[in-house]
């Protein structure tokens, strides 16, 4: 059943492959929005006139289309889809203190495991995959101590429910299959708003040699 | 007079020099929020221990210490601050789509306007600064059609009052002095909120020349 939140309609313009598109659908499943999903179709080679008219500044995808407002930047637009459809459940936690520390992490996430994830992906030698794998599993460690820290009892960031640091973290899932084993990844993996947007690892395999032409 | 919202007692730690902290400053200012500022006093050689201990992650200021928590990350302070003392002003608008947009362009300058800024500071040649100069040029373009886009009326990006892009963007104006003269520029540095915490052009270049050993 769709909430009430708004009776403009609802676009999300994504890829399968992308990771960050992935959180904006979690995100309208889990508030049980209606909307439209559009395949960009070719993102390696080129970007559609909706791409380019509805995000002009950094050209990518996700973006959310509602009435004719864009919302660009997934971490952006799982804020926006937290704060327009109000209703339970609550993505982002009500407490300031865990608010920020769920922005936080998810910046961390964009920034130092991505980081490290690009550096891997684009390493011109083993030395260079070694170094940036280093950074990652310092990365990992840094989120798993913090979600120690942060758990209130439950199998997610947040407690019971799937939340903001779990979308977050949702998609490093992907391009890192390695860390398929880890009970947090299989019980996000299993869940139902997010398994029929989750890539299998063979589909990834095969869309990185073609992204890196391997 | 300071709002309530916590008993706790609120420190930032910052630096004199760093935009970011300035950011904090200006948000728990506006807010009328009584707080200790401690400067962290030899950022370019050694850390404190409070710094370390309140920011394991970054080793970077600005840190508000609230009662026992740190929130680090000064976009996210600035967000904290608003949530946590309600009152007015408001830093973020109200309304979803307005929030998003202030989200996109806070990050818009943390990203792509800071890189450019950064490239320039770090470039090896003259073709090198030129290059990030013309980033940099169309990053400040891009954000003056987005602030006319989105401007209600007023000085500010949000309208009448200082809100979260004046924030976000208020942090490049003391690398950037070339900017000076922009009427916007001139109208958020002489703000009551952001005056005392705005070093002088002279003070950023006597630090720059330490920073960059020139």
């Amino acid at each position: 059943m769709a909430q009430k939140g708004s009776n403009s309609t609802v676009k999300l313009l994504g890829t399968w492959s992308s990771p960050f598109a992935l959180r904006g659908r979690v995100a309208l499943h889990l508030k049980s929005v209606e909307y439209e999903y559009i395949e960009e179709a070719d993102v390696l080679n080129s970007k559609s006139d909706l791409l380019l008219k509805s995000n002009p500044i950094h050209k990518k995808v996700p973006v959310l289309i509602h009435g004719d407002v864009s919302i660009c930047e997934s971490l952006n637009i799982v804020q926006y889809v937290d704060e327009s459809w109000p209703s339970k459940p609550s993505i982002l936690p009500s407490d300031p203190k865990d608010r920020a520390a769920a922005r936080f992490w998810a910046h961390f996430v964009d920034g130092n495991c991505f980081e490290s994830i690009d550096a891997a992906a684009g390493a011109k030698d083993e030395a260079g995959r070694m170094t940036a794998a280093g950074s990652l599993i310092e990365c990992l460690a840094a989120l798993e101590e913090g979600f120690q820290k942060s758990n209130k009892g439950g199998d997610f960031f947040g407690g019971q429910n799937i939340g903001y640091v779990d979308i977050a973290c949702g998609a490093i899932l992907g391009p890192l299959s390695v860390i398929e084993g880890f009970q947090w990844a299989e019980i996000f993996k299993a869940h139902e708003a997010v398994k029929p947007y989750m890539p299998t690892v063979a589909e990834f395999i095969e869309f990185a040699k073609q992204k890196f032409n391997v």
